[in-house]
């Protein structure tokens, strides 16, 4: 395979997570140190900055901060929601983005993302190669939601999911300290896919202190069957029930339940154009309609994804190693691919090994919970799912502390003048 | 002074927080090495457990355990708010707890807990004084509230100060990660003293990624201004601005914004028995409504108190050495007091000595911020503030993991036959 020699652009897409600047740490570090990338440039808002010419220059950043860049939070280079448009309609975007890779001489392309951002970067690598532009891409993968395609797991989901299971520890040791019942309810991130939800069982089953009762997107939520099983739960339990549901359960008709619930109240209370709470705070409304019991909604919103300070070792090493193996790869001369993790189980202890395949098979596919995995009614997770996630939060990954306050990294970011 | 010789009971009492069982270890590791003290009991859900003679006997734990809950959240002995009623309108409480104490020789008593529990504690300890039993009682404070009178700070206060302002800097980090304006609303708890949502400005001032307007209940507050100044924010600020507001602030007739703002909805909606949301969803309505821009609120909810692993190195030390302080002090003859701490600042580094003051002091008053330390024009805190905060929030203490996750305490809690 031909050795490409020219500059490297990585960006960051989509929804942040606690390790997606691992991601660029291993990208940066390793591109840094490859004689053949001339420069190594941060697109700045993922794809709006290649179209914009926003290029920070990473050799001009301090090693110390690109380090820091592993325990840093969310997207340093700013990420961006911009969906191409299919280059047989519209290829305006992709005949700038050529332009653009010409103009910098740009030969490697990294993109960091989940679904949508794979496909951004297939569309991008097609197009290149169509026009006979040689630039070897690769998609770094990167969701908390972990419903990527072809992956045993993804960058980002260890750390949430450790941030899951935590938290639903020290809330369960929070909810059940006065002598009185008390239903509490948690809405945890997962429009389709449960993986994320399904990590409260984690709490359960591991650390002792979980939920009674977990929902998933892929089965399809029932609520007289939801009170049903709060009041069995509350029943047996001195009044007390923990709830972990995902935000995307539907019902049989693949309608969100929050929206039927926003439905239902809105005929009943003639709500106007205020904005309607959440799933979990609508569920707890069921609840103490239907049971007459204390009820507490939580929603874990946005700390979820952004909890740097609680991240996996595991999950930092590995989004660490996923960069750094798709800037190897493509100085190998590989292209058209995503990095995915493949699990050795061959010595009974957990391994990942870092490969490639097609990044045309990762995009816009999604990988969900099997079904056979989820046991009780559609309430808990089998030890399939502990054996699968237990390796994946383990181990404590953090910033320095300075002032009792996480030290996360500080980036110059020193625009490449254009061209 | 006398010494008593006898048996000891703790209890505990009120909202629980990070470190209230470090307390617990304090006092439980103390009471079993005083030989004064031939029994250690922990009062079942604090005053009641006393009342219903529902003692769990400490000697009977693994000290593992007991030094385990050092960095275990919530109240292992289970926690209570029964508010003792005028010793000279209804005694019968008072006369029952006598008849207990004296059952089970009870010569030493402690009690865990913020102003309604010092209260509990003072009548108590003023009514058996009167009945001429002798037993020693100390108080040991506790409220993440921070609103205690007569000592420099609470245990519980710097671990979730910690919380407060490492998780604002993750999500100040998370919401500026797009490039379009976004206003976030944080709600934290504090229903009449703004100390813990002050914590935002240590993520300012110190962590370098903060909140840009604070609003504590110790400053009325006007709708109008409030949304002046989010405006003016997010025209400097490209339409970001991150808002961090306690859950207790009113307006100048000292009526609860969330109630007010109900209160509109509900005349405009004609709101029927469906839960309204809380402030930070109104505020954040109340911003769409005005300013048509992208919002999101959020609470930190129960997380805020229960999150050890994020607790404070120096408030989990500090909260054992209460305990460990009431215990000894009681054996040296000392009641009817309250531990509290006092800044030693004569060497310029900081240091917490622990001290005694009548309980009678601490019960019932509330310690707010003091107004000279809030700032421009309500929205910020002084250096007053930082330099009495940030030692509070210094070091790491976490429970060990085990499968990655926080291994807390497991007590055995056998109860004391019944007398």
């Amino acid at each position: 395979m031909e050795k490409l020699v020219g500059a490297c652009v990585f960006g960051q897409s989509g929804g942040p997570s606690a390790v997606i600047n691992a991601s660029a740490s291993g990208v940066f570090s390793e591109a840094l140190n490859q004689p053949n990338i001339t420069e190594v440039y941060g697109a700045a808002h993922g794809i709006k900055g290649i179209l914009d010419e926003n290029f920070y220059d990473i050799s001009k950043e301090k090693p110390h901060e690109l380090w820091l860049l592993r325990n840093t939070p969310s997207s340093a280079l700013g990420s961006v929601r911009y969906k191409l448009k299919d280059p047989r309609v519209d290829n305006t975007d992709y005949k700038r983005i050529l332009e653009v890779f010409k103009k910098y001489n740009i030969r490697y392309f990294f993109y960091n993302g989940g679904n949508d951002s794979m496909d951004t970067c297939n569309k991008i690598s097609k197009f290149l190669l169509g026009a006979g532009y040689k630039c070897n891409i690769i998609g770094v993968p990167k969701t908390i939601d972990n419903d990527l395609f072809g992956t045993d797991h993804c960058p980002g989901y260890g750390s949430a999911a450790k941030y899951v299971a935590t938290t639903i520890m020290e809330l369960n040791l929070d909810a059940t300290v006065y002598n009185i019942g008390q239903v509490t309810i948690i809405e945890i991130m997962g429009r389709n896919a449960g993986w994320l939800t399904a990590a409260a069982q984690l709490a359960t089953a591991v650390g002792g202190y979980g939920a009674d009762l977990i929902y998933l997107p892929e089965v399809p939520f029932n609520t007289d069957k939801f009170i049903t099983d709060v009041k069995a739960v509350t029943e047996k339990n001195k009044g007390k029930c923990i709830v972990a549901v995902s935000e995307g359960i539907k019902d049989k008709n693949g309608k969100y339940i929050s929206e039927v619930l926003n439905a239902a109240s809105a005929t009943k209370d003639n709500f106007g154009h205020t904005q309607l709470g959440g799933l979990a705070s609508n569920l707890a409304n069921l609840v103490k309609e239907k049971l007459d019991c204390k009820v507490r909604a939580i929603e874990f919103s946005l700390m979820q994804r952004c909890a740097a300070h609680l991240a996996s070792a595991v999950d930092v090493e590995e989004a660490y190693l996923a960069g750094q193996t798709a800037v190897r790869m493509a100085c190998n001369g590989e292209t058209d691919k995503m990095v995915v993790f493949e699990r050795d189980t061959s010595t009974g202890t957990y391994r990942c090994i870092p490969k490639l395949i097609d990044v045309a098979l990762a995009a816009n596919t999604e990988k969900k919970v099997p079904l056979d995995w989820i046991v009780n009614g559609g309430t808990a997770l089998s030890k399939k799912y502990i054996d699968y996630a237990l390796p994946l939060i383990q181990g404590d990954s953090k910033a320095p502390l300075e002032n009792g306050l996480p030290r996360f990294a500080k980036l110059e970011k020193i625009l490449v003048p254009k061209k």
